[in-house]
């Protein structure tokens, strides 16, 4: 299919991507068409598309089911689909079917994104093209000598996984070569005595990684460009929590040596549209690529905020077959951005997933903060699907001053009814080592047994400060209230 | 008093710049006390600052009276005082109270405050450092010989204005010296017959003029910066309506000699915290000043986004005795940026201020939009006071994708209960003369005629356009709702 002027955009996608996309197609002045489940029928980016059709049956996987929305992009007219992040964003065979049935598919070439979604195949494709990556099998191992091959290829330290296993067990960490065979010995007995096969993927061990990933983009004329990186070390159980841009300890060197190793790569391989290039940081600086994402990503917003490039318009506009919106070197990267995931999750009962009736929303706002979010009062949260209903980004100059700006921002952002994450918001951006830069991907298991995750400040618990308390009263009375 | 560490700070204001300088105290760590007149207990800043007050008496009167205000910023240990715009913040006599009571006033010093309150008086000032000014008689004239005298030392086209008059009586355009008996005769006439007193005021006449605006930022060691410009030609009854920076057609040659000839001036004057500088430009591009604002002024917002300098955090720390934030060398301009003030009043009736119970409040968010605002769901919008509720600012890299952002975030800003000027911003923003940057200080008063102003897309109004129409409510059945 060749470029062409795109008209109308299916967003094969809910929550607060889909309000995104809308935004985006509204600033293009292209029409935007959602598709929603039952359960979502009540979401706010539901009644802000120029359109929206019901997608019936399970509520999941209404989402999913690609020959459907194909079928109702073409009866609605819609020339394009937006797949947003999750769901069938990275699924290369819905790509190709939009392309077959002569819809844009807003993301990168059906062959890249099958690259991608295999693992090995992705390192060895990268490898190529000159980037290091993190050294691992492909397949289960169960003999000693091809493990102790494999080990020294990849270089120790190394890490044994059990193939068939889970939490911990039949898991070891393998510092010096002398200690592999006892240890994939005793690896192995485990996992089998606990999953009944030993069979074990040996990864290469990075102790203390900082998560580090670089934005890029790519057009259909080969021109490459990157929009700097993020630092998102700080997770909890492998979901990002904070998002940041830059990353504010990363060694020059090795930022710039990031940087352009993902801009290469992208170049060599002929990548298309927006993507993310991911990478463990190690303590010796040493970096590893350990995935790409092809697609739109939860954190774009806070590269945007330093940037000032919108991303979602972009990817609209490579789709279109237009050149990329600037040239590397006419990219002013300013100040500093945080982004906090907002999530309807209970932060005092292991962070379980909350629903129900928002009863309190007040949102921040002023200087510096951005907020993508589908919250309002008497909005009911579903059960069904992932738990962020929402993502306050600030951006300022300065490191110091962006993140007393979020600890501002989030502690004037009230939402009652349902618990969510705010509370460890809260405290990350009040915590010493966070203010000094110092995190790494063990940052939030080894912090939250010290933090008070209480839902403080919010308006019905907030104890009243004001001394003339009666005459407030009598104020509001006075106007009727 | 010398320059010291603020530790509190009293805010001398209400409404959005009251919750302004809240965000930027509690940004700095720094508490903030809120003062409150009896109609305002239940504004949102009220509950946002560390501590408020309520002051008894007149609601208009309370904000005035800054013996009182001063006594109890005393009392509670504030050492320092933010007047915001309007109220106080241009009394030279309340600067110098302040000082003389120990507390740091956050501003100018009074010297500067009396100075450019003065206009005529300013106008000799600037002219003396360099600034060409716009000329005009100090004093109401009535002589042929001293008004003729005059006219010629302002130079043609002048304009007389009927000194103890309004609304156009006594008013002529003289374009020429041999006009300017028979109309100066005609214009005291006329005045004499509708306002008893035919003295007149003489000023320079600019046709079409647009109205330019230059930041400047000064600290108490003689640094100097400006911010660029901006362009705030939008007015209606000479209220500014919309705000642009930079100037989105101004002659680049002009914006260079604008904004050097008023940092020159700032520097000579010995000028001290944070202002404004005010010019009409012609349609030949010459450029007069008109005043000086010694205070922060409400489209400073605008600045901000364009530069990412905190302009409130900047002005506290200049009056704790700190260096500028930044040098001119190392500000980075970045894009354009919008503010549309969103008032309480009624586009259809004349703009008369509405007030009354906001019964549906949805505000917009996403890239680029930032909320400096006091509306809630149930705030009952006062009378008293100004009618201005809020301020929505977008900022974009490109002057035509900023303008889509600004009508696509005023579609999604929801307000009903009470009439607003957002159908007013919708129409402004789809204006071809607007969009190509074709504006001057005449733009309001002729398109107005030409707009159509009901609230379109509120909510209660819109015809839903979903197909699925059962579907969605039996969906919203599902949920409770």
């Amino acid at each position: 299919m060749d470029a062409r002027k795109i008209t109308k955009v299916l967003i094969a996608n809910r929550g607060e991507i889909a309000l995104r996309i809308i935004r985006a197609c509204k600033e293009l002045e292209i029409k935007s068409v959602c598709v929603f489940s039952t359960i979502d029928a009540n979401g706010v980016w539901v009644r802000k598309a120029d359109e929206s059709y019901l997608l019936k049956g399970d509520p999941i996987q209404a989402y999913l089911d690609y020959k459907n929305i194909v079928a109702l992009a073409i009866e609605v007219g819609a020339d394009a689909i937006h797949p947003g992040y999750g769901f069938l964003s990275e699924n290369a065979d819905f790509a190709q079917y939009c392309i077959d049935h002569d819809i844009a598919f807003i993301g990168p070439k059906p062959d890249h994104i099958a690259l991608f979604g295999d693992k090995m195949a992705s390192k060895i494709a990268m490898k190529a093209v000159g980037v290091p990556v993190l050294g691992g099998t492909d397949q289960p191992i169960l003999e000693m000598d091809a493990a102790i091959r494999v080990a020294r290829e990849i270089g120790f330290p190394v890490i044994i996984k059990a193939a068939f296993g889970g939490g911990g067990k039949g898991m070891r960490i393998v510092k010096k070569e002398e200690e592999f065979i006892p240890m994939f010995e005793a690896a192995t007995k485990e996992a089998e005595r606990f999953f009944g096969r030993g069979d074990a993927f040996i990864e290469k061990y990075v102790q203390n990684p900082r998560h580090i990933e670089v934005q890029v983009m790519a057009d259909k004329f080969g021109n490459v460009i990157h929009l700097g990186e993020r630092d998102c070390s700080i997770q909890r159980r492998h979901q990002k929590v904070v998002e940041i841009a830059p990353s504010p300890r990363l060694n020059p060197k090795v930022r710039n040596e990031l940087l352009r190793a993902s801009k290469k790569a992208m170049f060599k391989l002929g990548y298309e549209s927006v993507g993310t290039v991911e990478y463990l940081v190690d303590e010796d600086d040493n970096f590893f690529f350990i995935e790409m994402n092809t697609r739109v990503q939860v954190e774009h917003t806070i590269t945007e905020a330093i940037t000032g490039i919108d991303i979602v318009q972009s990817m609209i506009r490579i789709a279109e077959g237009e050149p990329l919106p600037t040239m590397q070197e006419d990219i002013k990267f300013r100040g500093y951005a945080i982004e906090c995931r907002i999530n309807a999750e209970d932060p005092k009962n292991g962070f379980i997933p909350s629903s129900g009736r928002i009863t309190t929303y007040l949102s921040p706002g002023g200087p510096g903060v951005r907020l993508d979010a589908i919250g309002f009062k008497d909005y009911v949260v579903p059960t069904n699907y992932d738990s962020m209903i929402g993502k306050l980004i600030v951006v300022g100059i300065d490191w110091d001053g962006v993140v007393r700006k979020a600890r501002r921002a989030l502690d004037e952002f009230i939402i009652s009814g349902i618990p969510t994450n705010i509370p460890l918001h809260r405290q990350i951006m009040r915590d010493e080592d966070f203010k000094n830069g110092i995190f790494n991907t063990t940052y939030l298991d080894k912090k939250l047994p010290t933090f008070t995750l209480d839902a403080i400040h919010d308006i019905e618990e907030d104890e009243i400060k004001h001394e003339h308390i009666a005459a407030i009263v009598a104020a509001l009375k006075n106007q009727g209230l």
